[in-house]
């Protein structure tokens, strides 16, 4: 088993960590780190980071040992070290410390092994994983205990599969890959054709899914399979726990899905593209590169690339938000509205009688 | 195995494929057809479908060798046959080229089934799945791997139980159901007593749920057991991914719930009704027949049968559509609003000094 | 395995039931009873509750052998007990006639179990669980089957693990918990730094997460492990179905989490709060004790504790009536303020004349 979190046997000094890390410091070279901590929950030991010179403040109450800075800050009363990007170097520097938890690469003896699949070097296959026919396992790839992979599944290198997961007949997956527990990928599409009696015929949903590499999908997602292609979600794509994707999607790179966002059938989003928390997205809609969604809109025509938006159904966010301060204002302006009809009544009486 | 999608061994010609389907065609009887796609993505030695007359001009890109095109379009460059209902009979083509992957009927070596289970006629079961006592599964009914069915459960025929699914104690479940990985049947109910200092009392959950026959439940949906009887959903209904179904929710038959989709406790749905995704329906309210839901509808109240409504509280779709447009008008209003205010004030004192 | 319901092998009259409830009776004191129901349902032999005296007329159609009734009521056509609180005493009723379905407390053979985990007495242990190392299960809890447990996690006594629960490395779970099937506990946090290529780099997700007594998590719900310290959900406090807590957030005791209720990053909920279905909560938000939000809430500020708040963003309930009842006006405003200015127009012209 490795090591799960904060148990480094030994300490390392600032001076070693900023060789390590590539960075100058100040200070107390020799001063001990044994882990890192957040600014607030720092105890003596441990190593933090400032993400801007405004929380410069922040940096007197701590109880850490040493601070990552930026490169135009100053501080003397614990060692610092500078950066360009305090929070990148302090990723950087928690990976001295803390590794994440992994099973060693074997394959459990109560795992379910098609004779026909594929598995290669380096691979470990948690207790009671069912790995179907014909399916392909690229090295050092971490499938963990319960999971079930249906036949002709692909995954490539250094991807982990969470406990719980479902991997649905023919689905391709990339390398360094992280599905976490309970998602579905390729259940059916959500398609019927209606009956004039209102029963329904299912539309056979015969395509895949094509998981890109560097992706991550989140906790009980679910990513549907397509009725005659195949859904995409393309390389380097964040999704968040929770969330609903639809039938031949395609989410274009480096975009970010946070949590219960839901996007349905068909709808084409782009690269860079970042949607809040509980958004939604109609069929057959096309999302612009980098447009930011806020959460809980709900999407039903395309944005075009750059937008930012908000409401349901969705505005530019500034117009969302003029109008949502302007809401307020009804009640008083339909009062307004009555008194200054009044006015005009009495107005138009008094011309009359002159 | 199965044959996993789209690798039939031999072409049929467009001729047998009209004889099989029993529809008239026109053109080179016999081209020879080896799959079915889209109009946009299809290859040489494809079939495709036009839903309707209007979609004309896409027929002209088709790379595809034959198309099922409405009974009242003409078209002679490929092939077609003539269908009152093309994608209807497109879904029957599909059915002659590609089957869903489904594991043979066998019981796995591993399964566990308490003795007391009653399983019928090919049966599947998979790796690592557990069957309670007093169990009974219908004739050809599948049960993927991993997939957890507590006690007294009684499954009808030809159902397919995908991985991962756990259905409670007692839990009922018809014919022909389909029910996709993760899903949970028969969860606890979320019902609470608060006591005076907030600390809660749990209201057992001692009811059930049922679910008719021909009902497909999505990936990672979750439909709770009723508090004292039992929450139904109808036959032919279908239920999308992620969906949460509260106790004692009655759904009526052929009814859809888009993904996403939470109705609270003990609130009755009607026949045919319609809910787009994200929308929520409060707790002990009465949905009628044919109801459309947009999708993120949020609704507190009973809605007659054949409404269609949007918004949070909902109203009518005419009356959110018309609210909708006007609200990018108020912050305009307000300041037209105060103008004429001016003018009034201006008009009263002119008229009070002559 | 224990009785699953309402299969009381012997009757109780309506005077012992009395006696084990420490309650008064009238009526006949001999009626037998055999299980419970709703009002509506009720037949022959069945007790049932009367939560407040203005429900008193569904007393004279229940075909119930016996009522629970308010203090402060009377009947006579069927025995009564009478009780300050009904349903809660209904409940304990209830709990006369029914148990919820557990398991014998044993471990089945099938189960994986680390020869480093610390198993209590009178635990069970379903079929295909995995319990990964150094993990500890205290007396008397119960896991179903198919359950993984990751390593170092620790569990309190008396706590019941539905099937297909995944409970990630390190995660505290207190005694008395229910989990429900599916659920994830434990799962990385949501966290990257975005590169100026878009590209994006994983914030390791290195704390854990603590569920204290007595709290009870919904199916499919995900709980996300915090980057540097523990997320928390306090005692007593319940969570519906396919809820999203992401990292870092604190709930308070005893407050209620309604299905699909997603709360972002580092928010903290206070005491006794009661969130209604598919709100959300942005992150880095405090919300103070005993907040109530309405369903599909959006709340991106702090909330001051026993706010009622309800819209997106979120508003006090009193204004997000009155301004959604303004709303259906604001189209005739818009004509009324045409109008009105027409009519100043003309005013302005008569006074101009004159």
């Amino acid at each position: 088993m490795n090591k799960l979190a904060k148990d480094r046997p030994q300490p390392l000094t600032v001076k070693e960590i900023a060789r390590l890390l590539n960075c100058p410091f100040e200070g107390e070279g020799n001063t001990e780190i044994v882990g890192f901590s957040s600014l607030e929950k720092a105890k003596k030991g441990e190593l933090v980071f400032l993400s801007h010179r405004k929380y410069h403040h922040h940096l007197e109450k701590t109880k850490a040992s040493a601070a990552i800075i930026p490169q135009d800050d100053k501080y003397d009363r614990i060692p610092v070290l500078k950066s360009e990007n305090p929070h990148l170097t302090f990723i950087k520097a928690v990976e001295l410390f803390y590794e994440p938890y992994l099973p060693s690469p074997e394959i459990h003896p109560t795992a379910q092994i098609s004779p026909s699949a594929k598995i290669e070097k380096d691979v470990a296959i948690g207790a009671f994983s069912y790995i179907g026919e014909e399916v392909e396992i690229g090295a050092k790839t971490i499938i963990f205990p319960l999971v079930a992979i249906y036949p002709k599944v692909k995954i490539g290198q250094n991807t982990v599969i969470h406990s719980c997961v479902s991997i649905r007949e023919g689905v391709r997956i990339g390398n360094d890959v992280i599905i976490h527990n309970g998602a579905v990928i390729g259940s059916d599409g959500f398609g019927y054709l209606r009956n004039k009696d209102d029963s329904q015929v299912k539309i056979p949903q015969t395509g895949t899914v094509l998981i890109e590499d560097k992706v991550e999908i989140g906790a009980n997602t679910a990513i549907d399979r397509a009725a005659l292609d195949v859904t995409i979600i393309r390389k380097g794509t964040k999704i968040d726990n929770l969330v609903q994707v639809a039938h031949s999607v395609e989410i274009g790179e480096n975009s970010i899905l946070t949590g219960q966002v839901g996007i349905s059938g068909s709808s084409k989003v782009g690269k860079g593209v970042i949607m809040g928390g509980q958004a939604g997205i109609a069929d057959h809609v096309k999302i612009g590169d980098k447009v930011m969604i806020a959460a809980q809109t709900g999407i039903m025509k395309d944005i075009p690339a750059n937008s930012i938006v908000a409401g349901t159904p969705h505005m530019d966010i500034k117009d969302f938000m003029r109008i949502r301060a302007s809401l307020t204002r009804i009640p008083e302006l339909i009062k307004t509205v009555k008194k200054l009809k009044v006015r005009i009544e009495e107005l138009e009486k008094k011309i009359k009688r002159e």
